[in-house]
């Protein structure tokens, strides 16, 4: 028997006065014969609007025949008419409906993955949204237990920052035992289950210049990270570290690891956007639901003029289309 | 008439139970046609025991006719026969004494420029050197007035670290406007007088991820690195940021400036060693003599059995030549 096709990929809107239209358009011309299907929950007025060719769909399992010609388009109906660049907080609930369809129907397996396109975090904040991001808002909508964990990919690294949206001061403030344990766990776990890896390779990066240098550059190494690396090796962990954060992201080290636990946020993503500005895919972590999201913003600068690059999206349905697979080529 | 040919460069020991001499031999033997001259300030006895073709000079000015040949050395003679791997304090004293002929002649203009292999800290503290290292060793023998800058720089990539060897805790803690503008002054003067930039232009990094988003993660921007800024500028600088650290090295953003001036050791030398692993150079700005460094230490683990490489030490070479003209070519 022929192994049932897989599911489709569920892209959200994202913020309709940003470049997610025209990204999520760009993007199924690209991958039409791909033997990929993803579907937009989006406004297909909007859409249409943009000179893309959409079709309505009621249900996601309309969405295969419909991709090998057009964007297929799950409504999620806009309250104005948005405009490139300017947001519309009047837009707020469709841009959240948006996410909350994606997520439900993840979570009852009709799709495989979801792509969130970027929000105009600010905008929904006006119109009353109360979570600090995506990312807690899927948490709370799939009933996650640990916050999730986020990783930046691209072909050549993998990241995964312990502290992510702090002041650097905070970021080393904030730095435990027990948040590098929870962080390393839970992304050992998702390259096991959903990368398919079998005994993933963990890198622990040091805090310090030299990895504190057996404590002369600073202590954290000796008092936080090495305890969380024992820990981790007790649980049957294959990692290593720490290591001095200079040297681990280049192309010889990298070859040693399958992803880089990284203590604040610009020591993972100052190696990861040097190597590679337009493919960074972000994957949320530790939830029961795979989704992946384009690594860049709204864009409104460029919204509307049909120049925006969908690599990064592209980026992200290929990568959400391996994990829900439960298995990426390395 | 014809320009007088450029001055030899003054080439120190380092450990001798380091890969100093194998790398000194190797990058003679690579630079023998180029027209560039350099000379060892080493042990003739302990080079030829390394198997390479030495002449013992008495001066500088004997290194141009003696290099088509053999490596030059102007002697500085071991109190014991070095081994590869194992320091010896006994060698302490000439180790240092090459440092400061090197300085010497350079201060003297009879060489264009000093070129230090890497010593052991550790070993010639024992014998009583009094200095943190080189570059403070440097700057005491050549009377500088501000403490030295670090330069490290690869083709792709020139960074300036304005703290270094302290941790990430000590570093923020020791970021201050007054450390900031001296730094940027120091590398700004550098560039134009001994790259040879015209209108060097620096890029100032922030300090927390997203350069602070106007306060919400960090307000070092604002206190500190912003009136920093301000006050170069005042002074006629061509100096732009403070710039999202993630995002500053990537290819286009590297295009826009000819060095990043960095707020700590990991987040210039991060990008510069992912970048280019074997090609960076450790350039001393701020001194009134031209002094850079191969980018890498003693390397005990593998000295003495000929598998050293010299990439670094001859991109330090090529660009002590090129500084000692004053003209850097990009």
């Amino acid at each position: 028997m022929a192994r049932p096709p897989p599911l489709p990929l569920a892209l959200t809107m994202g913020d309709p006065a940003g470049i997610g239209g025209e990204i999520a358009v760009a993007a199924s011309r690209a991958r039409r014969a791909s033997g990929m299907v993803f579907f937009a929950i989006d406004d297909p007025a909007r859409l249409t609007a943009l000179g893309a060719p959409v079709r309505e769909i009621e249900t996601p399992e309309q969405a295969g025949e419909a991709f090998c010609d057009v964007l297929p388009v799950l409504p999620a109906r806009l309250a104005v008419r948005s405009v490139a660049g300017q947001p519309a907080p009047e837009n707020a609930p469709a841009v959240i409906e948006s996410i909350r369809m994606a997520t439900d129907l993840a979570m009852a397996g009709r799709v495989g993955a979801v792509v969130t396109n970027p929000i105009n975090k600010a905008a929904l904040y006006q119109a009353g949204f109360a979570y600090p991001g995506h990312t807690e808002f899927l948490a709370a909508l799939t009933g996650a237990k640990n916050p999730p964990v986020m990783m930046l990919a691209c072909p050549a690294l993998r990241v995964v920052p312990v502290t992510i949206h702090l002041s650097l001061r905070h970021a080393i403030a904030a730095l435990t035992t027990q948040a590098i344990v929870t962080t390393a766990r839970i992304t050992r776990a998702a390259l096991r289950d959903q990368f398919g890896i079998a005994r993933p390779r963990l890198a622990m990066a040091g805090l310090n210049p030299h990895a504190g240098e057996g404590g002369a550059l600073g202590d954290e190494e000796i008092n936080i990270i090495n305890p969380a690396i024992a820990q981790l090796r007790a649980e049957g962990a294959d990692i290593s570290g720490p290591w001095p954060p200079d040297t681990m992201f280049t192309e010889a080290a990298r070859q040693k690891y399958d992803v880089a636990i990284c203590m604040y946020h610009d020591q993972a993503l100052i190696p990861l956007k040097t190597l590679d500005m337009h493919r960074g895919v972000n994957v949320t972590l530790g939830l029961p639901i795979v989704r992946t999201s384009p690594d860049h913003g709204t864009a409104y600068d460029i919204a509307g003029k049909n120049v925006a690059d969908a690599t990064s999206l592209l980026a992200a349905l290929d990568l959400a289309a391996a994990l829900a697979r439960g298995r990426v080529e390395n």
